[in-house]
């Protein structure tokens, strides 16, 4: 069953170990940012830094995994149609929409729709990370230097992740202006079954 | 006053609003991990993806801030004499001694080191970030792929970062092998006064 995030917001849901989320972004340049922690330990959570360290790369596509805090391997993406995501940005918030758009209505952003969606499984918004931010392109010069560009994708692009452990996804349609392209758009998810 | 940080430990201290840190390899090729959080609230922590997300960069020198979770600055580089530090990769601990250093002891490495400095304030380990890792040499090419080469410090190298409120910092002397080019030397620091 596909489910839709409506544009600007988020949800959260338990994905068991071995079930394979589907992130499909059904009009093409919608961005989608995840977060993943462990069941019942929501203390273990999602890390860029310890990723970078074991996958040795800032580029994270089939084959690469998403690495904890503690060390342990949460998510491995087994497909992905686009190639291009970014690991280095936090979720937009009250606060980067205040600071990137100043002359535009402030909105909570996936960092508030993530806090609202995971905190009935017990994730503080001061723990909320960098998130793994499907689809968003964000190309880093030889200096070193970040732009965000518009989403490389077009309608039916998808990703997909098998669950390495038991964990709690966090999952958006993004609510700002640069990562989208100016636009809002739904994303589009599925959970598959476990491989036999 | 110059104190020193023996070769594989850590320490923590306070540093007062305006307070400058100056960090020094007396040696040269050495690392020196960084973590702030916020005294007496430490749940406000260094972020990583904050300070891309603020200062467009993942190449941080002076003139850069390092910001925190909420969106504040807590630290601006006032001085930098080497120009290449890293903010990608996360403390080594005994998890990262096992997979890059499987035929070596185990060492709790500046994770652990930062872990016990810093438990006196209130951090608890699995809130430890990705640390501002200070001379420490992190080239990415330009398909992404990360390595760890030998810092380019000389001995008497230094950086200097101004406290932009009153914070906690965790500061070690490396203890991983790629980071220091294979050798274990100790880190140098001062505390100023305000600048008046």
């Amino acid at each position: 069953m596909i489910r839709e995030i409506p544009p600007r917001s988020g949800t959260a849901f338990v994905l068991g170990k071995g079930e394979i989320l589907r992130v499909i972004d059904p009009e093409g340049g919608q961005v989608s940012d995840l977060i993943a922690c462990r069941q019942g330990d929501p203390c273990e959570m999602l890390s860029n830094g310890r990723t970078f360290d074991y996958e040795e790369t800032i580029r994270l596509t089939a084959g690469n995994r998403l690495w904890s805090n503690r060390s342990h391997p949460l998510l491995e993406i087994i497909e992905d149609s686009v190639g291009t995501h970014d690991f280095l940005l936090t979720p937009c918030s009250e606060a980067t929409f205040r600071h990137f758009y100043a002359d535009k209505p402030v909105h909570r952003g996936c960092f508030g729709n993530l806090a609202a969606a995971l905190a009935p499984f017990g994730v503080e918004p001061d723990a909320i990370p960098v998130a793994f931010n499907i689809f968003m392109n964000v190309p880093v010069d030889a200096q070193g230097r970040i732009r965000v560009e518009k989403p490389g994708t077009v309608a039916g692009d998808h990703i997909r992740l098998r669950a390495l452990d038991d964990l709690v996804i966090g999952l958006t349609a993004c609510s700002a202006y640069d990562s989208c392209g100016g636009s809002f758009k739904p994303i589009h998810y599925a959970i598959e079954d476990r491989i036999p």
